[in-house]
Order: structure tokens, then C-alpha cells, then sequence
């Protein structure tokens, strides 16, 4: 942290700020330059937001620059080796591809066991699909609760596919660990930091989606909420974000996949189907996410997208779904990865 | 609702659209243009979101324009008048502006008692303050939860102003119901359904702030959340939203006051604390606010903004709220409006 | 500027740094922290970009962080003083509120003249209207040119109005010198620096907008174009941001009006018709801007807006601007403001 | 274009909206539903921009809708096969990937033709660099000017590679283009519009980059500029785009890739130099956004980034661009494309 002294400010003043960091148990090093004086701070505590702030409360301070990364946990500094997850068989964050597959939310018995039929053969390794699901209006579907959980439960008996599903808020935890294999935690609800304290301690591997307006540094700080309960097992996943464009549902931010694999040491996967909202643009993004070094992807997979109750318009119908992964294997090959094969 | 055919679209596809209208129970009415044939929908279902993502995915169909605006307890063409919420003997809706001020969080009892009575004094009519505190990362201070409450009760015990305080999560709505007048759900929860799925339950009004990356239109189908659990009582609050500006920690969307005031018959106030980051830039967007029409506004104040806790940087001291509200009132004046008297 | 160093950085590197700086007729002060060690660097050419960019490259640097305002002539700090400009008898920049209003586009020597008239007597102080036209579309109206321009120069002898007018590209400046009292450069050009070069050598008042994402910074540095020509007289222009909001057409960011006020001594005016699109939030946000302390207001104005060629949905009819500006003056008043006067 | 009545507007608010339509040679047709009615209008001047807003306006009218899209020339619907720009003995637009590398900013004699034997040798096949440099402080390097374009040109000759290069302003279009095969139009000159009616003269191939604010039918709009001057050689570029994140200089908003080859027959290629302002992301994004099926890329190179005049923080190293070509080749080949080699 630095402390940068107003132009015209006095000794006086740049002694109280000394004055000030030393009570917090910190030593400040002062930089006398032609305009301005600027103070180094020194110590151990120095990443504490409150104390920044009321730093730059004080007089004759122009600004305070934070120096020191406010995530730790999830950080590179912290831990330098790829984390890889292990779930059902596959792993996450190595050199596979995994790409998790399967309708945006639970319709029926019928539907989930086709999809996941279909993905299964098409080469996906884990299975998705939404029990309880979030949605902009109340007059929206809003899933079919535990009975989704159990159709996806039945799925993944007859496939073998580990399922990857949403838990919306801290009283479902339970419930959805019983079925889920991955805690699904959703873009609107990457700052509900209560849920993130409880699949913190639920003891299962977290997939965290990134906020629609979060920066990279806020959704690091997210993860860190799960790994500080002692959970370390989270991966993270790009789905686009908010900006003004409308032709797409949302701006798949592709830099985001290498930008946190050079921050963090944990694993990182798209959803072009979010992030895209355009069902013909999924596939593009999906190479285009693997070329950049996604270690997976997160695909919506409907039998009939034209009758899909949620995100019919971004849904891959079986034969595109097929034709995604005939077109991923080679890109994968191409940057040295491979698609996870399960039960391979 | 319109379906808009491609151009090279044929007669055999029109004929499946307006067969699949005709299953949802629907009409549809052709317009045979020079270029392309567009089909206007007729019925009550036409709102439907899930209709119109199948829509747009029958072959033919180039895409689906929604007429009928999607949220309805909300809007003003369910209810001409505009909703005045009494709470504490303060009208929130009506000609009065409501000051309501406070601590960003609670610290401790002589905190928020000299700034309960402080606040008082300026004028101000409801007291804010939080006890459960959303943090960005979980290093910072969280709040000190129910004890927070109860130093919050006896500041309205001795100065007689209604509380507003924040409730985070479901299981604390009961909690919090106990001592709160005003219910907030904060930016970040904005989409947090099962919370507004209870507030909506909880029988008190609610404060709603807008999300950091909300539009007018998800945010007005947040409030319907509310709505529709059968609780009428929601005042909207406008906290600035995300964009590419760095200067002002968020941007203060004051156009939201009049365009809320179009589309819906509920309060709208505005937050300019957190709409800035920055205590010089409060006052005059405060001034702002009013002069746009708001019906209230949420000031952060603390007797010491250089040692807070929380949000220090855009906390007013006592003597700049005073100076706030001694210029608030003539253009509350100017606007037709007076400041709303606690007791008076 | 302050150089932070890797936290596994050697003293090689820090000396390769430290180096560089002296190569550069600078000096590198070190602190040595408990994490990292951070070089203050000292001397006058700490502001150039191009160095940063370097030393950021560096082996052992973690990032560089800018510590000076890199705008100079327009800044607070340059001149403490606000600049007031005066034009055709108006003062633009201290007490009064001069409201600039007339036709988006002159479309006809009628529809200025009518409008001229109408927004004298309602109080108006500047005329202003398009002859260059900047156009999202070719296939749209792009101005009247030099007809345009001896249209409005005949309103401006009838009625005493000076005129504000755009240029579009550097070939036209001093052909609309010759008319304009005040030179407009629009969003779209706000960076067009050859144009800003040549505007700074008319020697007429500079009226620069906002780009429609450009931050505050990258504002002033434009205006550092037009000022180190040697032209101090610039008035800025806040006309809306880019957001992903779709009600309106941009987002007014009325929070840069203080905000220019503290970091500049030059003069800011709103323009809430471009800033909303919507003629319906003009006057809401009219109001809001010379609450929150702008020099003045450019509106649009059409004698009849449902047949203008340009910007219909956002022009007030003459009675609207009568009654905006009839609302404007206690608002005006309440913030020790008056509306100015020509000829007053 | 649809026209959607208010809910409660009456039927000779109706009959005027139709008797103007009829009065703009169009036809008016009439759905009435339960709720309101809505009229499609059918006739070939429905594409005005004027018009819509006119009709906005009129009593009774709550929205006007279009339907068509605004862009012709440059449009699929216009011409269905892709357009292949030849330039230089390189084809731009078919299955060829073209790299198109060098500085960003001419400095030196010595630098430019190091550079283009560097970049030539490791198989890119057009030289990028520039003569005239927007910047957005007047206080930094702008440019050698002409004395740049020689360089270039000597670079040329000796290579044999075509180049690009920046024209920023209509008074400098003619000069450009005596030494470039490509004239460049940048982000900020976008929406300059009689810059890009000149270089619609010029007779030259185009490089259109995308504004930083611009959504992608605000791009297309401006290619129209172009091509209705009879210049159909355009290559859209897409460079990243204004948004939250500070991470990133940009967001490279790679889905730009497919939807432009969607909408529209022009090439498109990726700039993920500016894209991400970071060189350790630009391989990354580059291998991205040629399996996300880009034409090509646009690559800043430079012998030595850390005392380059300009960018150097985004400049890869000639090793670096070498990993890149290498890295780049077989995902080419994956996504059924192969890189263009000059003279081969």
C-alpha cells in the first residue's frame, strides 16, 4: 500500500499519517519528490481495506494505492502447481478438456434420460442440468425441485456421468450435496457470500460462475470465501458479462480463461451457451475457449431446444452437440489437451 | 408479441407458426409486407418468455419481438396512482423527500447513538444502519449481526426514527423482521429470488436497491417478486451502476428516478453514497436526486468517516450531513417538495 | 510513479530498475517491505506513458503505478481559479446557468427562425443547431452544410443569440469559425485529435463533449489538445455515457459535473437531451444537472418534433421548453445560481 | 417496422398513424388484440430512421419496432458468398489465416526492417505499422508522418510484404494511400464519417477497426460509409471493447468473429494486441480467435517492447511471435484453415 501526499500538503500532516500506520502496527517510508511526497507502507496488515480507506480520509492525502493482491488463497503467489479436482472419475484443471453437458433445467424423466444419453455418447464426462433454477421473472418456470434432483440421479446411475447442478441458497445446500457431485453456484449469486460460506463447508467441489459485472479481482475474492471454510476444491467459470452489446445475451469475456490461469491455480471453464445466448455461436465459442486454454466447457443440450421451458434459443440440439465435439477433439489436440473421456 | 419471418421464408412455415400460436391458444394476424411477412400475436399468454425463445427457434422465423411489458404489479397501468408506504409516522411516496441516515455499519452503541441523534437533529427521518454487512472479500468486517440489531433498537427507542437495515439471507428475514421497519435487500441480492420470495412473505415494506448491473426492466421484475408473495410496500432505490468510469466507484443512474416514475406507481430513492464512493461527490448528487424527482434519499454518516470500519470514504461527517440537508431543503422547495419531519 | 516489484524479484533487478530510472534523468527511491520491495520514483518527467510501458516490462516488475494527473493545463492544480468565458455577452463558467437551446438539425431557414425566436423568449441565452451532421447511417440526413450554417448566422441577426455550431472534420473549421460564436466537437470526435488540434487554432470558444465511453481522464487529456494550442477556452460538455441500460438512449452521468468541477477549473454544462433520447426525461434531468452545479444546459428544441429530420424523440416542442425553463429557475435559485440573460 | 399502440389509444389515433404512414407511400396493416393493437407496416421506405422516430411521437403510439435491418451493402442478404479481398498477392476472407504484424508505431529505420524480416521470417504475410498515431495525450509520441510511411516502404520493397497503416484524417487519406495497400481507419475514427467517405474514394482495400463503444450494428452502419462510396474491400477488425474490467485494457469480445460472419459477407480478423493491452495474453487470444474462425489477426511486434515509443506493454518479442506463428499453424489446420504465406 502507498500513500500519496496531496501537493501542497505539510509535515505535519504526512506525520500524522506516519503516526496513523504505525498504531496499526505498520512503518511508513517516505519518498520526498519534486511534487509530491509519497509514503511506502511496511508490515504485515497492509491488505486491510478499512484501514485504506480511512487513510484516504485524512488530510493532506491525495489517494492510497493498494500494492498487495487482496486474494490469497486462490492466488499463484500462494500456491504455484495447477489445482486439479478429481470428481466421479475426471479430473478438472489438467490436460484434459471436460466438457459437462445437458439441458438448462430438468423437464422431465424423459428428457434428462435422452440428453444424457446423448451427450454421453457425443464424449461429455459430466452431466449438468438445473433442478432449481433462477429466473429474471416470477412467472417464469423455476425448476422442479428435489423431484430434478432425483430424475438427475437416475440419469447419472445409468450413465455413470457425475452431475454438475445449481444450489440457489444457503437452506438447499444440504439437499442438493446429497445428489450433486459439483455445487453448481450461479452468476447472480457469486456475491451471495452467506451460500458461498455454506458450500464452503459442504465438503464437495464448487463450480463458481462469474458474476455478470464482476471484475476478475471480485470473483477471485468470491472463491475466496468458499477456500477459506477449508474448502479447496473450485472451479471457476467464465459465462460472459455485461456490456452494452446486443446482438449477444451477454460478452463472453474468452481473455478472462488465461488472465486466471496467470492469477490463480485453479481451474477455469466457459459456458458459451450463456455467454453467447445464440445457440449457432455456441460452437465457435466453445473452440475458441478451448483454443485459449479452457479446461472445459459447459454446454446446454436440449432434445427439442424449440419446446426447451428455459434457454430453448441457446440450446444445441443433439446432432450440433455431436458435431461440437467432432470439431473441439482436434482443437484440443492442437494446444496439447485432450478431452476427458469417462470411464476412459 | 410479433413473430418476424425471414425473407426467403415460405408459406408452409408461416402456416407452422401460426399453428403453434394456435396450440398456446393464441391468434396470429398476418402482414404480408414487400420484403417479409410479419405475424402479429394475439391473446393473454403473449408474455410468456419461454413461447418466445420457441418461437424463434421454428424454421422461417428470422426473430420474436416482445410488445406487452413483462412485469404487471409493478407497472402503472395496473395502478394509475402513485403507492404512498407509511412507516413510523414518515409517508415514503408521496410530496415529502425522506432523509433516511446512519452508519454504513454498526460498530457499537456510542457509534450509532450519537449518530442516530445527529442525524436527528439535521433533520433526517428514518435511521439506516447495518448489522449484516455484504463484504467483497471475507477478510473485511461482516458485521456484528444481532447484537447490531439491538443497539440499532435502542437508537429508535430514544430518538423515535423507523430503522432500515439489510437482510442478507432467508433464514435471517424472521431475525431481522423483529427489529427492522423497512426491510433492505442490497445490490447484490437483487436477484437473490429466494430472499425476495421471503421478504415478500415477511409483511414489512422492503427496500429495494437496483443491482450494480441491473436494467430498469429486471429490476422492476425483482420488485415482482416482492409483489406477488402479496406484499405491496416496496420502495425502489437507485445505488449507481457498473460501467467503465473509474473515477466515481459506481455511476449514479439519476435518468432511473423519472423513468421509474413513468413505468411503475412505487417510491424511488436514491443512494448517493454508494451511487459515488466518494463523500464530496455526495451532497451535490444528492441535490441531484431531488431535483429529478426522488422521493428520498440513503445517506451514509458516521462521527468519525477516518476510523470507520466500512465505507469510510463516502460517509459524510455530522457537519457535512448538516450541510447537506441546510441545502437540500430549498430544492426540495423548488421542486414542490418539503422535507419529510419525523413527529412533525 | 511507483515501480512494484515481484515478491520473488533480486537486487539485480531492482538495480536494472533503479538504473533505467537514472537513464532517464529520474531517481528511484526504495522501500522495502516485508512482502515486496517498492521504488518511489523522483524527478519531472515521471508522467510520460511510454517510460511506464517500459518499466513495466522490466524483469522483476510487478506493475507500475501512475501517481500524476497526466492532464496538466486543464487541472485544478494548474489554475485554482475557475475560467469564465464570455461570448456574445454571455458569461459560460461562473454564477449564472446559460441554457443553450435550439434544433438538433437546422432543416429550414422557418424551422430556425420559429425556434430561435421561441427559446429567446423563453429565456434561453445561446442558439444552437446542426448544419454538419454526424449520422449513424449514410442513408440518413447529414446536414444542411454552409446553408445551414447562413441560416442560422440570419436567426443569430435577428434575435442577438451567439450561435454554438459542430464541426465535423478539420477541412470545415474555418468555414464554421466564420459563423460559430462557439465551435461544437461531438462524442464521436472527442478523440478525433487532428480536429482538436485545428479547433485550438480557430481562436473561437471550444464546446467538447463527452465520447460516449471515455472516461473522465481521457476527457481532460482531449481538452488538453484544444488548450495547449494556446486556446484556454473550453467549455465541457457531459451528454451521456454508454451503458447497458436500453431505456434510455445513454446514461447522463450527472455525477461528472462536481466532479469536473474539483479536478478542473474549466466550465461543464449538461446536455440531457442526447443524455436521455427521451424528450419526457429532458426536464427531470435538466433540472438534476444545475442542482448537482452545471454551468449550463444545451437542449434540443423542434417547433414540431414528430417531423423533424434528426432526433424527434428527444426535442422538447416550444411549450415543454417553456415550461422547462420555468421550473429551471428555482432550481437555479436554490443552488445560488441565476439563469443568465442576454442582454440582461 | 411495427407501430405499437398504447393500451388505451383510441381509433383515430389509429386512423392518423395510418393516414401518415399512407402519407410516406406506405400501408399501414392492423392487428387488434385483446390488449392493444399493433400495426405492421409494409412498403419500401421503411428503413428510415426519421420516420420511426416521428411515428414514436405520435399520440397514442407507445413504441415503434423495425424489423429490417439498416445495413444493406454490407449485409448476407445483399450477397450471400464471402467476399475475398486480394491485396498484395494475399487473399483475404477465404480459408487462408493472414497475419498481419509489426509495431505499432514507426519508430526507427533500423526497427521497422528488423522487424519486417523478423515477422516475414516466422510467416506472417502483411507488415503492420504506424506513421500516424492517435494518442490519447497530446504530450506523447504521434507519429513520424510521412518520414514513417517512407521507412515502411522501404520495408516493402525489400520484403515484399504489403502493408498497413493508419490514415487518421481526410486531409491525409490521399498521402497514405500512395504508400499503403491497406489503409487503416482505427477505433476512435470509427464514427469519423468524412474520413470514411474519403477512404471510400480512395480506391484502396480498408481496414475498419471496431469503436471501442460500438455494438456490432453501429460497426456495420459505418462499413456502409464505405462500400455506398462503390469501395466493397473492406476487412472488419475487431479489437476488444470498452467494459468494467480493469484486468484487461479491453474486453476482446471474440464472439464479434462468427456474428460478423453471420450478418455479415466481409472478412473479419482479431486484434489481440489492443484486444487484452497485455502480451502475455496475446497468443492466447489469437489462437482464440482464429478457432473462433477469424480471417486473420493483427499482431504488434517489436524488437524490443520495453523502450518501445508506444504499446510496449502489449508488443510481443520476435521469440514471442515466433511461439506464436508456431503455436498458431495447427490450430489453424484444426478449425480447416491454413496461414497465408506470402509468395507461396
Amino acid at each position: 500500500m502507498i500513500v500519496v501526499m496531496d501537493k501542497d500538503s505539510g509535515d505535519d500532516e504526512i506525520a500524522q499519517v506516519v503516526k496513523r500506520l504505525e498504531a496499526a502496527g505498520l512503518k511508513g517510508h517516505l519518498s520526498k519528490g519534486v511534487e509530491r511526497t509519497v509514503i511506502g507502507v511496511v508490515g504485515v496488515a497492509t491488505g486491510l481495506p478499512e484501514l485504506r480507506e480511512s487513510l484516504a480520509l485524512m488530510p493532506g492525502v491525495e489517494n492510497v494505492v493498494p500494492i498487495s493482491k487482496p486474494y490469497k488463497l486462490s492466488s499463484r503467489e500462494f500456491k504455484a502447481e495447477d489445482t486439479v479436482i478429481e470428481v466421479g472419475g475426471v479430473s478438472i484443471g489438467g490436460d484434459q478438456v471436460v466438457v459437462m453437458a445437458g439441458p438448462c433445467a430438468v423437464e422431465s424423466e424423459e428428457q434428462v434420460m435422452s440428453t444424457a444419453r446423448a451427450v454421453k455418447a457425443a464424449g461429455a464426462s459430466v452431466l449438468r442440468g438445473g433442478a432449481f433454477k433462477p429466473s429474471t421473472s416470477p412467472y417464469s418456470f423455476r425448476g422442479l425441485g428435489e423431484e430434478g434432483l432425483k430424475i438427475l440421479a437416475h440419469a447419472k446411475a445409468e450413465t455413470g456421468l457425475p452431475l454438475v447442478t445449481e444450489v440457489l441458497t444457503p437452506g438447499d445446500v444440504e439437499l442438493v450435496a446429497r445428489y450433486a457431485d459439483i455445487l453448481q453456484v450461479g452468476a447472480r449469486n457469486m456475491q451471495n457470500f452467506i451460500l458461498l460460506d455454506e458450500v464452503g463447508k459442504a465438503g464437495k467441489p464448487v463450480l463458481l460462475k462469474r458474476g455478470m459485472s464482476a471484475t476478475i479481482q471480485e470473483w477471485l475474492l468470491a472463491v475466496e470465501y468458499v477456500l477459506s471454510q477449508g474448502n479447496r476444491q473450485v472451479v471457476l467459470c467464465e459465462r460472459g458479462i455485461r456490456t452494452f452489446e446486443t446482438h449477444t445475451r451477454n460478452t463472453l469475456d474468452v481473455s478472462a480463461v488465461p488472465s486466471i490461469q496467470k492469477l490463480s491455480h485453479l481451474p477455469i471453464i466457459a459456458d458459451p451457451s450463456h455467454g453467447t445466448g445464440r445457440w449457432e455461436l455456441v460452437t465457435p465459442m466453445a473452440l475458441a475457449s478451448v483454443a485459449a486454454g479452457a479446461h472445459g466447457l459447459l454446454i446446454e443440450v436440449h432434445p427439442t431446444p424449440d419446446t426447451a421451458l428455459k434457454d430453448g434459443a441457446q440450446s444445441l440440439t443433439f446432432a450440433h452437440f455431436d458435431e461440437l465435439m467432432a470439431r473441439l477433439a482436434p482443437v484440443a489436440a492442437a494446444v496439447g489437451r485432450r478431452l476427458a473421456l469417462k470411464g476412459a
